[in-house]
Order: structure tokens, then C-alpha cells, then sequence
């Protein structure tokens, strides 16, 4: 009865809004300020490409990169960046994985969706990325 | 009695914080979004790194790129973009601005200062580069 | 009474498709082959992210790169390339083009619009550059 | 009689030619379609440089680069990306594949042959490694 689930991966839709992305950010934002936890925050549209990025105060530097990278690598291959984590974790052919283009191996992506398309991806950074990922499923709790 | 002025351009101060950039982002938003005007409004900190990134809905995609960088070059070099525009546009000896690591000659990026020190820098994209600046300009009044 | 002309660029619109593409490319193409000229023919979408690339016998090497840099120029700054072209000829301010990302400065290369939004660019490369923007031309036509 | 086989590998022949990569691309896009599969399908010549690339809807815009770099890993190695696959796979010694340049260790890249010599290399990229390859080995049945 329930045989006629989706077929391959998602299809994009227009790349999410400005508002959209705000929304996210806000809860996304609000989750990481009542954790005290000091996070870099990025939004991509389907692309990959920055649509908003909010650093808080002090948070790591290289979060400033590895964030937007996390959304990028969501956004492009349609899935978590915690996909490719699990990949390399478990050795042997998944370590064909560092080697991908645009991949960040981390948990802390996410695309995000619309009526069954993805608009664009959401990538956290800064602290453990299992509270990465908290972070960034806080934001997509918002749309 | 006042004659011991600082000479040579300002020092830097703490970096601009998130709260401060929402402040500078909001107004600039505003004042896009009352010429309807669709742009990349991007705010870095005194090593030229993203604080705080937002593109408006049809934004030229190209501007995604210019923003961070008009930014980067006001924190960077501590002027305003367009004091690079200008050496070019005397050409001569100007022309070697071309060549420079992280300058892009464009007006529309501006020092962010409190009192008297650098914090960082606003860079927006999206429309004419006097368009641009009036955006930067209208951001940096909030502060 | 038509002073109500569009007021800043035009938005973008959902990218083009590969069948859009295909008609685009087909027509620029044929263009190519009636004149004898071993052209590269690119097409890319709203994000300057190729959809389509063709490169025809003896194209010299070079427009491998610069066919698509032309079409991502269109795409991501919604005019003709030409326009950056233009500039520079007209040295003084215009040379600051030099300096910006992702724009290559040679006629060539053209915005695809569909129902009065920017879809994606077409960039031609391998003989003059006027020759180049007649295949462009071609090709748009077919839309 | 017969024990004087070539050692080594195959020779380069003259590239592959633009109707040829046109035979090998629509027979590679009929299977893609048949299966409803979104690839990206890229042809390039013995320098590893495109001569042909097409976008099918909806892939993911991850395989706009990593379906390239699948035909150019074949075509510079004068071998299936499988091969670099496996080493890895394998683990130990097999793992420096992931430094080596231009190498994207996914199945789905394969050289192209015309009488004994290699011309070209196809990569796709959009689905499971697997379901890649089978689209590759389509194209190639179509020479």
C-alpha cells in the first residue's frame, strides 16, 4: 500500500527566500544563544552559495569556513553532511569520500525543504557536531 | 596643547560584534529594501572574516562574491573601497591597485569605526557602485 | 505613458532545462557550422553552473575555459558581457573590471531570459569576439 | 603465434571527436532518462578537458563538478575510476591514491577506446556509484 514512496533523490525547487532564511537563522540562532554555545550559522541556497551567514562572539575562527561548508555539502548532494561522516567512519570504500569535491565530512548540514524540494542547505559550526547538527535542526524546526 | 594628534590611519579596536552587525545589517537592509533595490549586504571583522551575510531575493549572483570582498578591502587596508577605485581611475601609477591582494576597486565598502578605532567593515553589491555606498553608508549611521 | 518601465535588473527566474538548453545549443551550434568556425558553446544556470558545453573540432584549447566564463559572467551579473568589455575600452574607472571575480571582459557572452527573468547565460568562444556574440545571438534566438 | 600482445597500456589516439562524444552522450542520456535517473554526463578528450557535458533536471549540483572529474581521472589515467576505487577500498598502501591530483576515486568514469587506442574519457555522476557506471558503459556501447 505504501510502495510508492519517492523514487531517487529529491528534486530542487526555487532556492529558498531571504525571509525563509531568516526564520531559520532565527531559530537556529535562538537554540545556539540558550546553550551559550558560540556557533558560526550559514545558509546556501541550491547552488551552494551564501544566502545569510551569522557568526556569534567567539566562535572559532575556522568555523567561519567550515560552516558554510557543512550548508554547501547539504545543499549540493542533497542529503546531511552526517551521510559522508558515516561513510568515512566505517573505513574501507567510504574513504573514497575525501577525496569529493565540496564535501565536508561533518554532521552539521542539513538541506532544507520546501513541499517536497530542497531549497538550499543549512550548515553549523562551532562547538561538538553532534550540537552542530542540534543547532541546525532547530533552524529547520522554524520553516 | 592639542597638538599631539595621532598620525597614520586609526588603530584597530576589539572586533565588531554580532549584536553591533545586526544593528549595521538591519539599516542597511532597510534602505535597500526602500529603493527596492535587491543586494549582498556582507559585514567582516579587522581580519576581513564574515560576521554577518545577507542576499536579498534576486540579488545578482555575481555580487555574492563582491560584497565579502568590498568588505574585506575597507577592514583590510582601513579606507574606503573606492580610494582604490579612484588610484585606478587616475591610472598612471594608480593602475598597480589592480595587482593588490584583496582589493576589490569598487565603491560600496567602508571601514566600520567606534570610537576612533577600526572594528571592521561593510561591503554591499548589487546595483551601481554609488548605490552601493549609499546602502554601506545608510548601515554605518546605525552605529 | 510608458514611463512605467522596469525599475532595476531583472529578477531570475527558475534555471534553464536541459531540454531549453538543448534548443539553444542546437541553434547556436548550426550557426557555428554555417559559418565554418570551430566554436566552444556553453550555457549555464542562474548560479553560472554549467548545464550544457560543447566544443566543436579544432576549437582552440583556450575556449575551453573562456566559453564558460563568458556565460557565467551574463548569469551572474545579468548583462552582456560585453558591457564589461565595453568599460575597459573606456578605460579610466572602467578599468577596475580588471579586478572583479568571475567576470570575463570579452563580447561573447549573454544573459537567457524566459518570461522577463534572467534563466541562466550562453557564452561562445573561438573566433573573433564579434563572431562569437553572433553564435550567442543565434542561439538565444531559438528560445 | 599469438604471444606478441602489446605491454602496458593503451596508446593515445587522435581525441574524440564531437559527433562521436554526441553518439556516446545521447546513448549515455537514453539510459539516465530510462531509469529516471538526474546525472550529470561529461566527455572530455585525452588532456582531460571537456568536449561535451550535459545536465540532466534536478541533479545534484554536487555532480556538476565530480561528473567531470570522474571522466578525467579515466582519461588521464588511462583507466576506470574504479581502479582508484579499489585501492582505496583495499586500504594500507592503496589510501595515498587520495593525494594523487586530478583522481576522483568514483566508479562511474571510464575511458573511451577507438581501435586499440584511448580517445577521451566518460564520467557520470548523480546516483549510486553503480548506477553511474551502468549510464557510462551505455554511452561507450554507442561507438
Amino acid at each position: 500500500m505504501c510502495d510508492n514512496k519517492p523514487q531517487g533523490p529529491l528534486p530542487y525547487g526555487p532556492s529558498i527566500t531571504l525571509e525563509e532564511a531568516r526564520r531559520v537563522m532565527d531559530a537556529a540562532e535562538a537554540e545556539a544563544r540558550a546553550n551559550g554555545w558560540p556557533m558560526v550559522i550559514a545558509i546556501v541556497d541550491t547552488a551552494g552559495l551564501l544566502v545569510m551567514f551569522h557568526r556569534m562572539d567567539n566562535a572559532q575562527t575556522g568555523s567561519v569556513d567550515i560552516g558554510p561548508a557543512k550548508a554547501r555539502t547539504a545543499a549540493l548532494y542533497k542529503r546531511p553532511s552526517k551521510a559522508f561522516e558515516d561513510a568515512i567512519a566505517n573505513g574501507g570504500i567510504g574513504l573514497r569520500m575525501l577525496s569529493m569535491t565540496h564535501v565536508m565530512p561533518l554532521e552539521g548540514g542539513l538541506p532544507i525543504e520546501r513541499n517536497g524540494a530542497i531549497i538550499g542547505g543549512i550548515g553549523v559550526s562551532g562547538m561538538s557536531s553532534a550540537q552542530d547538527a542540534q543547532v541546525a535542526r532547530a533552524g529547520l524546526a522554524a520553516l
